[in-house]
């Protein structure tokens, strides 16, 4: 089952080894963080803000890429958590046509969220970070 | 009119605020540098070893998503140079149809780079920048 999840904070520190982003639960309490990098990160946080940059960015090009192969980012899902990391998906449509993309929740993020596009979690995911036992995880 | 070139040179210093590409002509002796990003550079130096990350980043990302959209990156072209800075296109073939999609120079060179991308500058902008009077140009 997946929960759908909204980007709570971004955090940054450019001195610290890693960013943080925190997904909260649409309509519900659960939340969690993911440990990013700070390219990711400044690629989420400017997004995000519209910060439209003089050149089009890594992130920009691979939104441009999608769109120009009519194709569209329909959501994100953070569909696994492996020794500490966390797995997504891009869920991307074509004439009707889903095609999935194996992705770090970073890249998925910071490519969705200029377009607001849904983000998911799958339940046992959820359940299993938000375990009291369970520490950071990675992107 | 393109010139092909071949990617001499990748030169990273971190503590620097550019880092440097070399594009050379092919079967010829002009040659300019590039100057990039960081992160760019990392990328590019990273795609050229094959080295393989324990997760795709972000432009094998995109390299996965042009191919799961049945699509190919055919070329690179360095197709201007205006106050300074290069300019680039994709060219990406799909199904017989050609599909343009502007970039920085850097993003192209790190995307094409794993497939020994045949890249290619307009001659006009090689006999600009490689004029005694033009001094370093950005990505």
């Amino acid at each position: 089952m997946l929960v759908r999840m909204d980007l709570a904070r971004i955090i940054i520190r450019e001195q610290a080894d890693s960013q943080v982003i925190v997904l909260r639960e649409r309509g519900g309490d659960r939340h969690f963080p993911i440990l990013i990098g700070l390219n990711e990160a400044i690629a989420i946080d400017r997004r995000i803000r519209g910060a439209q940059p003089p050149r089009p960015l890594t992130h920009d090009l691979m939104a441009k890429i999608i769109d120009s192969l009519d194709a569209e980012l329909e959501k994100v899902v953070v569909n696994d958590l492996r020794d500490h990391t966390f797995y997504a998906t891009l869920v991307i449509r074509r004439n009707g046509e889903v095609i999935t993309v194996d992705s770090r929740p970073s890249d998925a993020i910071a490519l969705g969220v200029a377009n607001d596009t849904a983000i998911f979690v799958e339940e046992q995911v959820l359940r299993a970070v938000c375990s009291p036992e369970e520490p950071d995880a990675d992107d």
